[in-house]
C-alpha cells in the first residue's frame, strides 16, 4: 500500500525572476506542487461493487493514499481499518498524469455508505470557493483566451501595496485571522477590497462588489492583491475577471504559476517592502 | 440591494484566556466571525421560475450579496449586470440565523444555466476539505459525542512544539508554501505529520496516516498542531478523530472556538515561543 508514483513530486522548479535592492536576478526557485486528487470509493452497492467519484481536492502529491483515508475517515465513511480492503492509484486511466491523481479506496463487502446523504453534504468551505475545471486542459478547452492587456505597474508600487492593503484591513487588525483581496490601479490608488475568513470568499467579495455596482470591466485595468497565497483557484478567478496582474503576499503554487503563464497573467509571488518574485509576466513590470 | 442584516457582525468578542510571561490573564478577544452562507438562484427552468441551492461556503458575514453575485461570475454563471434582476436575504425561512444565512440571486429570464454542468464541477479545493455539516446544531444532532479526554499539556512542552514543526517541516523550507498538522505527544515528541498546500488536506493526511497503520485511536492522547489559523472544519475532524488538543500558530474562527466550547476540545490560537491564547478547555493546560 505504498504511493507508487514516485515521479510525481511534491515540489517543483521553476526559473523567476527576483527583484531586490532595485535590480533583477533570473534565480531558480522551488515552488509547492499543487494538482488535482480524485478520491473514488469502490463499495458494496445493495450487493453488486460499484466504483464512484466522491471528490476532487487541489493538493500537493504525497501521503496520497493517507489523504484519501483521512477524508473518508473525517466524513464518517470509515470507522476503522478493516473497513478499507484496498487502496491503489486508478489502473483504468489512459493517461499517466490521470492515473497519479486518482486514488480508488475499496470498501469491506457490507459496509453500508449512505452517499446520498454524504453527497448533499459535500459544501464548500471558508478556505476554498468553488473549483469550477479540475485541470489546465480542461480550463483552457473552456474557452478562456489568454489576457493581452498593455497594463503595466512600476516597481516602486508594487512594493507600496501590501502597506496600503493592511491599512485598508478593518478586519485583519481586530482579529489577525481574515484575507483580503484588494484591487488597486497602477498608480497606487485602492480601488476595492474584500475580506473574508476564506481568500477565495474575500477574492468573490471583490469581484462581486465591482460586479453588481456595474464596474466589472474595470478590474481589466488593475492590479489584484491577495494578503496570503496565489492557489490555482484564485488565479482561475482572475482569469475570469481579465485582471492582468495578480500579486501575492505569500508564495503561489506550482499551478498557479503555470495558469499565469498559459494564460497571460502577470504572477508576483512574496511582495514585500522593496522586494518580490515574478512568477509568469514580466514585461508588465517596469523599474 | 444594500446587506440588510446588520445585526450579523463579522468580528466576535470572546473571553479567553491568555498565557505570557509566564502567567496568566483574562482578556477579550475579538475573532473574525465564520458562518454557512448558501448561496440559492431563482432561475427559469424551460419557462417557468425555479429556486436552487446551489453551494455553501463558509465566511465571514458582510458583503454577502458582492460574494454572491462574484461566486457566480467566477463561475460563469453570470456575464452582465443585467443578468441579475433581484438579490436578498432568504424570506421563507423562519429561524432568523437561517435567513441571515441565505442569499438569493434572482437570474433574468431567459438566462440559460448548465446547473448540471457546474454542479458536477464544484470540486473540493486544496484549501478546503469538505464541510460534513452546516451548523453546529447538525453536528449536535450528528450524534459526536464531547471529548472527555484526561489528557495535559503545559505550557512549556506547548510553547516548544511550533519549533519543532518547522524543523520536521521539509516542504514549508523550501516553498514556503504548505501547511502543516502534525500530533504531538504531551512530552512534546512528534508522532506524525502531514503537509499540502491546503491545511484540511494536511490534516486529512495526518488521521489518514494513522488510520491506514492501525493507530487511528493513538490520536485521542495529542495535540494536533497546526501551522495557520483554526476553522470550524478543522475542528470538526479534530472532534472526529476525539483529539483532546489543537493548537494553532495562527487565529481561529468565532465557529471553531465554538466547536471547541460545546464539544470539549481545547483550542489554543497564536501559540508563539512564550505566549498563547486559550479559547477553550483551559483545564488541559497545566503551567
Amino acid at each position: 500500500m505504498a504511493d507508487l508514483f514516485q515521479n510525481n513530486p511534491s515540489q517543483r522548479e521553476r526559473d523567476i525572476d527576483r527583484f531586490q535592492s532595485g535590480g533583477w536576478q533570473r534565480v531558480a526557485d522551488t515552488l509547492a506542487v499543487e494538482e488535482p486528487l480524485e478520491i473514488r470509493i469502490d463499495h458494496d452497492h445493495g450487493g453488486q461493487r460499484e466504483t464512484l467519484p466522491l471528490t476532487i481536492t487541489m493538493r500537493t502529491p504525497g501521503d496520497d493514499f493517507a489523504l484519501a483515508a483521512g477524508f473518508l475517515f473525517g466524513e464518517g465513511i470509515l470507522s476503522r481499518r478493516a473497513d478499507i480492503t484496498g487502496i491503489d492509484y486508478a489502473t483504468d486511466l489512459v493517461s499517466e498524469p490521470d492515473q497519479q491523481n486518482t486514488v480508488v479506496v475499496s470498501l469491506r463487502d457490507g459496509l453500508e455508505v449512505n452517499l446520498e446523504g454524504q453527497r448533499r453534504n459535500f459544501a464548500v468551505t471558508s478556505a476554498c470557493g468553488v473549483c469550477g475545471k479540475a485541470s489546465l486542459a480542461a480550463l483552457a478547452m473552456d474557452g478562456c483566451a489568454p489576457v493581452r492587456s498593455g497594463v503595466t505597474v512600476s516597481a516602486t508600487k508594487l512594493t507600496a501595496m501590501p502597506a496600503a492593503l493592511r491599512d485598508a484591513q478593518r478586519g485583519f487588525q481586530a482579529t489577525g485571522g481574515v484575507h483580503a483581496a484588494a484591487a488597486f490601479r497602477p498608480d497606487g490608488t485602492l480601488v476595492a477590497l474584500g475580506e473574508d475568513v476564506g481568500r477565495h470568499n474575500a477574492f468573490d467579495k471583490l469581484v462581486g462588489g465591482q460586479f453588481l455596482a456595474g464596474n466589472a470591466e474595470g478590474l481589466e485595468e488593475t492590479i489584484a492583491l491577495l494578503s496570503g497565497r496565489a492557489s490555482y483557484e484564485l488565479l482561475q478567478k482572475a482569469l475570469r475577471a481579465r485582471i492582468p496582474i495578480v500579486a501575492a503576499v505569500g508564495a503561489p503554487s506550482s499551478l498557479a504559476a503555470e495558469i499565469a503563464q498559459n494564460f497571460g497573467i502577470t504572477l508576483v509571488g512574496f511582495l514585500k517592502p522593496g522586494s518580490f518574485n515574478v512568477y509568469a509576466g514580466r514585461e508588465r513590470i517596469c523599474d
